[in-house]
Parts: C-alpha cells; structure tokens; sequence
C-alpha cells in the first residue's frame, strides 16, 4: 500500500489573502514576530499496492493538473511505500 | 528564524466530501486502487527569532484552537528552527 501526500501552496508571487488574516490574527492573539504565513491545501491519498512506473507517472500528472492549478500554484508529491 | 508547518486535517470519523469527490475524479481520470483521499489545511508560519519557551507553548495553543476546529480537525505542528 502505497501514501502519497500531496502539499498545494501558491506561488510566492501570488497574494494569500487568507495567509494574511491569519498572519494579522496570529499578531492579535499575542504571538510575536510572525514574518509571513501562507495557507495551502494538503491532499493524503492512499493507494493499493505501491505507486511505479506509469501509475506513479499519471499520480504526479494529476497531482499537477487535478489536485493543483499551475497558473497559480506550485505542488510538492512525497510517496510512503 | 523558525519556520513552523501545521498540517489540519479532518478526524478520521468525519467524513470528507471534498476528498470523496478527489477520490473520485482520481479514479475517472484513470488512476487505479484508490482507497481513499482525505483533503486538509497547510500552515507555512515564517517568525523572527527561534520558537522556544511561552512563545512555542502560545504557537502550539494557536495550531489547535484557532488554526484548527478541535471539534472536528487534528492537527500536527512541526518546527524547523
């Protein structure tokens, strides 16, 4: 069986609203020095048997095309055997 | 500086219709034996200074009540200092 985690962040040249308020609430609720904070998706797909070959070529296909939108996103894949 | 990540995800008796509908598209897209997808929240938290003491301790109050629903979302936090 195989796990694969799928990390969606947007690009670093894209504005994160969301990332924003949190970063402003974070401050509000006294935690100092908070620089930057992004918020993206996190996609944990369990899979029978292990992930090779064209099925591990059509998962990171996927995961750049389905799971993340490339115009705007950037999209990290690990994969746990 | 400290480079904290927390990863929200739905506790596993709740169900998950955005990773239901995930699974799904994954399946008609062609990928074979998915047994299930899950879909959560990504934190990427970028703050000054190391994260040690009542500043870690506050950051990690933080991640599960205002990060994270503790009613139905676990969370794990990790830090890289």
């Amino acid at each position: 069986m195989a796990r694969v985690v799928v990390d969606v962040m947007l690009k670093p040249e894209i504005l994160d609203p969301q990332g924003r308020a949190v970063q402003g609430a974070l401050g509000r609720l006294g935690l100092s020095g908070v620089k930057d904070v992004r918020q993206g998706k996190q996609f944990v797909i369990e899979l029978e048997g292990d992930l090779e070959g064209d099925r591990a070529a059509l998962m990171e296909q996927l995961a750049g095309e389905l799971l993340s939108n490339p115009v705007i996103e950037d999209f990290r894949m690990t994969v746990e055997q």
